[in-house]
């Protein structure tokens, strides 16, 4: 192949060709890379052969293994809560052992064969189901979103400029779930006329728990037993969860081990103490459930630096609570322009959408933005339409445009929107 | 929570309720669980809280790990292949370390800061790209299977009817790839009049290489470096290879080096020792690329017991090589009656599609199959009709119709169709 080289253009090597400029220097995720580095700084650095055509490879696992050179991580600066590397990430699915997590009572260890799930309360028969018994029903599956209530909170007041795309949005993440549609379930017990709720409680340290609307568990909830082709995750509830979809994270209720039918919310911890959100009115608001349609720019974001004017795709995940992300707009100056984005088909509902957009960056100071609308019509607001209805202290459910401010240096920050 | 169990239906517990019988009892996937108990009796087996909502649970680390209890794994019998545990998943999608492998050389170690595509021959602008250069044009994402031309080749012959889905399936895997389209890296060398076809070689040892006509390149390949949302496994061909939609798997070249157009095939010893394929008027077939429309039951399968007669849903898997699968039917009488499976959203060309079938077992003898059609009206072919134009000595692209047979006692085996 060595005579093959000559006179071949390379970036590297010095191009010949001025439309190769397009292709010169990449994108140096500063923040990223430090956190690569500091997980290969614990391990031997790679060594590789000069020429591997002519070496054996190494031998077939039965279960593979990361290369050596890639490091993707979870950020977890307390115990809870560990963020999913979106900078990091193509595609729509979510790595299972990268799949953001809540887990206040930490990670519970389940014996699936142990492993059960009671109704009662308002029904005709109270069951018990094991592992077994919820495998048996028909089954379905679904490419589907979860996201944290408190993803994006520090935008509420102000995030550091600092702040990287990871901790930032890095509380939602995409699986393809597969389990038994909680109707089914209700029919098998024959729910009590006049029930309207059901208690929805967790195995976890301290037993997590929340009331959900009957009506929605109709619609399209599912008991869990499967994530991205294999079974859950410890972390994502294993062996079964619940799955509301379009509704905020924390009502997903990991390690299911009760729903309680009932004619009235149970008033849990999780709906008095927690997860009701302050106005300016002095009022709160309980029991919002569905998170509204949101976007977030991955590359280039926070804490990574552009290397130079030229080409670049502009590229992010948008995900709706309800239904389909219909349209996502990019601005690359603060929002007085917008384009139209390339939605990633498929696009599904409940489900992060990716998106493109192609900018020739000037070397200009710019701000790129992205702005989703959904199948309802509804368009992702600024933060200053989002604070002059909710006030700065509401907390969670935060899903404003998110701004990314590049310096002419190619620096990349974060920007109030 | 004592006080609810009281008076509470259970399969376990003994049901008042006689439609509890249907979830009585289970699957017992008799092969599988033979290799979960492998590689669990190597580890210390797993201990559990009786309560895990009285005791802190494990914190978040950042990678996560599997339940100590489930031990997907693929078989390697030999150097190679490693076959997915197709028995074993649920879904659409593989997780990334079970998917299969072909690696006749190994799996090579490469540095992605060193890789290099070259693209060269017929070209006006030979040119060689990073891996950073690959990233940065224009990207696009989709789901598809890849499938070895060798999977099920037992069937040809005559299988043994003790195979698990497997060992007779187990060649074939879906993932979400992330790349850039080869139309435009084509575009970026200026492909000469008359280059019609490509070498693309990979970097493993004896750098695989198979010729590549330009047509299928510019329609739908692409250099993919992303894999369900990561990057490539090393298995997988990182840090780039090259996928072709609906292709045979060994002209997806991993570890992908180099592309030389040329205006005929290049002859390499995959396409004359290797994958030409022997026909009974004693001509082979070479330069067969496109896999025809195939299907599988995974479960129940070959190598597990049904616990008991009453109701069990079958489910499997349907894969095209051209477009999307449009039709999957299940026959539980070996193929005298045919009834409809339902296919899970979203149906998607070029990729592994759910099927699901309700069945009532009534404890006979029963012959399970499955019949996938695809949108250009191709039907899955029995057995018998595939040797009649083929013979036995094929070797390669099997794509009949699959049976197992249930014996009285649950048994479940290959049979012929």
């Amino acid at each position: 192949m060595a005579d093959d080289n000559e006179g071949i253009a390379s970036p590297t090597r010095g191009s010949r060709l001025s439309r190769r400029s397009l292709l010169a220097g990449t994108v140096a995720a500063a923040g990223a890379l430090a956190f690569a580095d500091r997980a290969a700084a614990q391990a031997e650095p790679p060594t590789v052969p000069d020429d591997p055509t002519k070496v054996a490879g190494s031998p077939i696992a039965p279960v593979g293994t990361r290369s050596p050179f890639e490091h993707p991580a979870r950020l977890v600066p307390a115990p809870v809560p560990a963020f999913t590397p979106l900078d990091q990430l193509n595609g729509m699915i979510t790595p299972s052992d990268l799949h953001y997590v809540i887990a206040r009572g930490g990670i519970p260890a389940i014996d699936p064969a142990r492993y059960q799930l009671l109704i009662h309360g308002m029904v005709d028969r109270p069951t018990t189901f094991s592992l077994d018994d919820l495998k048996r029903f028909p089954s379905v599956s679904r490419i589907m979103f979860l996201e944290c209530a408190g993803n994006t909170r520090d935008a509420w007041k102000g995030a550091d400029p600092g702040s990287t795309v990871q901790q930032l949005a890095g509380l939602t993440s995409t699986s393809e779930w597969t389990g038994v549609p909680v109707a089914t379930l209700l029919k098998e017990v024959d729910v009590s006329s006049g029930a309207s709720w059901a208690l929805a409680e967790g195995s976890d340290a301290g037993a997590l728990s929340r009331s959900i609307p009957v009506e929605k568990l109709l619609a399209d909830g599912l008991v869990a037993y499967g994530q991205n082709g294999e079974a859950l995750r410890p972390e994502q509830g294993y062996p079964a969860r619940l799955l509301l979809p379009g509704w905020i994270g924390n009502t997903n209720v990991k390690w299911l081990r009760r729903l309680k039918l009932g004619d009235q919310p149970f008033m849990t911890r999780y709906e008095t103490a927690l997860y009701t959100f302050p106005e300016p009115d002095g009022k709160a608001v309980q029991f919002a459930f569905v998170l509204e349609a949101k976007s977030a720019i991955t590359r280039p974001s926070g804490g990574m630096t552009i290397a130079e004017p030229g080409f670049w795709e502009v590229t992010g995940l948008a995900w709706p609570g309800r239904g389909r992300i219909t349209r996502v707009e990019v601005s690359a100056d603060g929002g007085q322009t917008w384009g139209d984005a390339a939605l990633q088909e498929p696009v599904l509902p409940i489900s992060h959408t990716r998106f493109r957009f192609p900018w020739m960056w000037d070397g200009g100071e710019a701000v790129l933005q992205s702005r989703a609308t959904d199948e309802t019509g509804y368009v992702q607001p600024t933060r200053a339409q989002l604070v002059a209805v909710r006030g700065t202290d509401f907390g969670e459910m935060f899903n404003g445009i998110i701004g990314w401010h590049v310096a002419s240096d190619g620096k990349v920050t974060y920007v109030e929107s």
